[in-house]
């Protein structure tokens, strides 16, 4: 039976992770909890899972959650706070962390994880686009795993399972395309929030689906794979997938390609990350590559899509510069879904931002340093959205 | 440097091994050839790879032989006839053994060389298909591997790398459907041997386009792959995948289904086998899947190709039975290549013979039987073609 704590666990990643708790009742135990604002649903999975210790990011919720948790039969410890959720994530012989919570307050859980020897199941992307230079040399020093939860990253990390040292020459990423896969570039300029939310296969959040559309979510996903798989930029491709059922490839030594394949369905890599390396028999829908129909794979263009080439840019350039670009990124997205900026207005921004940031980027930044980041990159957008319109008026 | 044998230097199999062992001098040296009768090649090779042994399988050709390695400047052991093929086969440090030699005469050496303890580049379909039952049990007692150098098997080889034990759910070969692939079955009794021979995809002998187009070399595969990597008939199935570009893939306990890609070219699998488990770097043209196109696939069509249930049949009876299905097979495509039988007479004359053979079947022939049925199935195709014709006159 394998120990698992999750961080955020009221989140889609969380309760996913619990939901194949529940369904494998004898391969997983639950150590920790973690969670936000959602008291009554943490307080509910404490019931359920029966933890042995149980926090909220925030110092003001813990009366809610003390109350909550008055009537169990059994005493968890109750914690809140940044280092309340670190403790989490330290806590106990679980061998696993899920880090489903969203953004930079990931980094601090992961790392305390991380130096308790813990793998970590990875959905938190922040870890390695932002704290990348950080983390990895913990990863290294505490010699535990990083387990991708993502689909795209675990096609990759379940393809290389079987390969040798060196024998990887190249990682093609799969991109379904966006919500303007079809759309000509010329009509860009002119879609609105609604359009962008259309994604054609995934069913997400909305500022994924923005990412989805304006192909960021691939150029966050390269620099991802970058650090993950330790490969240059130059060997890593993006090629648009519209059917999503290729997650992704490997390109080996000898031309040989690997891919891995299925619905567009994010338990499965969660469920491979928490089972790493088993393989737990599933009663879910198996792939069917007659009802799949054709898949069809074309050239991302770069012109429509300058997201991507940015993120090429920026993950070459290092140190701080894809924590900015992510950062940038959100806040970005952020202005165009309350209509403030425009869709093509979102790697304007971003470019702006991140040619700024280069003159005080540094290859080995501190953790304090990309924290620092994170907020004043967004700080910049803000600016930068002004003066964006008072150029357009 | 690994040191490899090739037992059938001469044919396809064979002179692809030697272009490989040209192309990576570093990586193989070549320690035996065995060839039939094309002993100008044979001796030209003899004097390139300079092997410590060589022998051709027929005593007739020895002089032949000896004559024109005379002007060596070094002295190779120069062997004939079975018993020298099966002495090149077990023969000195050589670490794998490349069965390029077709049909029974193929399960001697393999034998020889697997009680020698040396890996098996499988390319003789006979060694399993035919030899199983007296060729595994020796694969487990003297603890050697079976790498297969066809496409299809290897992808599963390559995909299954990384799966632990009992993650395997499914095997899925992936077929072109043939020369008849989109025509439709009412069509099928008037096919000629020119139309069967245009293959779509792969460039190969008579023998196995004609396979191709009957789908019997799917069959035929399924047998394969259920001795080679150990699963149930139920467990594996056939999909038709017209642009031959997935080679074959294997689904997982957790639905997640690898597969390996490629261009139609019998080079890599070859290459994998000899270089196993290393992945060499080649300067072949990568694949390109914007270049390749819509993959697409349907099910096979089990009325227009009854050689699959067939094969299916026969391998659930296990024993001889594989053994007679190939045999009658060979002889029932000679006797539609030579045009006296009709196409869709090549399932029938095999369906006969199977059904009689059932009777003397037994589950753990030896290896004496095995080679008896090869040709006593034969002969009773030949005879079962008589009385067909005598029917329809």
């Amino acid at each position: 039976m394998k120990a698992i704590t999750v961080i955020g666990s009221t989140g889609s990643i969380g309760t996913q992770t619990l939901e194949i708790a529940t369904q494998y009742p004898d391969e997983f135990r639950i150590v920790g909890l973690a969670a936000g604002r959602n008291i009554e649903l943490l307080a509910r999975q404490v019931a359920e899972f029966r933890p042995e210790i149980v926090a909220t990011c925030y110092e003001d919720n813990l009366p809610e959650l003390k109350t909550a948790l008055e009537n169990l039969d059994y005493s968890p410890i109750i914690l809140a706070g940044e280092e309340g959720v670190a403790e989490v994530a330290r806590y106990g012989d679980a061998e696993s962390v899920v880090t489903g919570i969203v953004g930079c307050a990931g980094l601090l859980p992961t790392i305390a994880a991380i130096k308790a020897g813990k793998n970590i199941a990875l959905a938190n992307k922040e870890t390695l686009i932002a704290g990348a230079p950080v983390v990895l040399p913990l990863v290294e020093k505490y010699g535990v795993k990083l387990l991708p939860a993502d689909s795209e990253h675990s096609a990759i990390f379940q393809c290389l399972q079987g390969v040798p040292e060196k024998g990887l020459r190249r990682i093609l990423l799969t991109a379904s395309g966006g919500a303007f896969r079809d759309l000509p570039v010329e009509q860009l300029p002119e879609v609105t929030v609604a359009d962008a939310l259309k994604h054609p296969n995934w069913s997400m959040g909305q500022k994924i689906t923005i990412d989805s559309a304006t192909l960021m979510n691939k150029g966050l996903e390269v620099i991802e794979a970058h650090y993950l798989f330790g490969v240059d930029y130059d060997q890593i491709d993006i090629v648009i997938h519209p059917q999503s059922i290729i997650h992704s490839l490997i390109e080996l030594q000898d031309t040989s390609v690997l891919a891995q394949l299925g619905w567009a369905d994010m338990r499965l890599p969660l469920l491979y990350a928490l089972s790493y390396p088993d393989r737990l028999y599933t009663d879910w829908e198996p792939l069917d590559l007659v009802k799949a129909g054709s898949l069809t794979f074309k050239e991302p263009d770069h012109e429509k899509y300058p997201c991507m080439q940015l993120a090429y840019a920026v993950g070459r350039e290092g140190g701080l510069m894809p924590a900015v670009l992510n950062a940038a990124n959100e806040q970005a997205v952020a202005l165009f879904l309350e209509e403030k900026v425009g869709f093509l207005d979102i790697p304007r921004l971003i470019e702006t931002v991140c040619d700024r940031a280069s003159s005080y980027n540094t290859p080995n930044p501190t953790l304090e340093q990309i924290l620092e980041v994170n907020q004043t990159a967004r700080q910049e957008v803000l600016t930068a959205a002004k003066s964006l319109k008072t150029a357009t008026a």
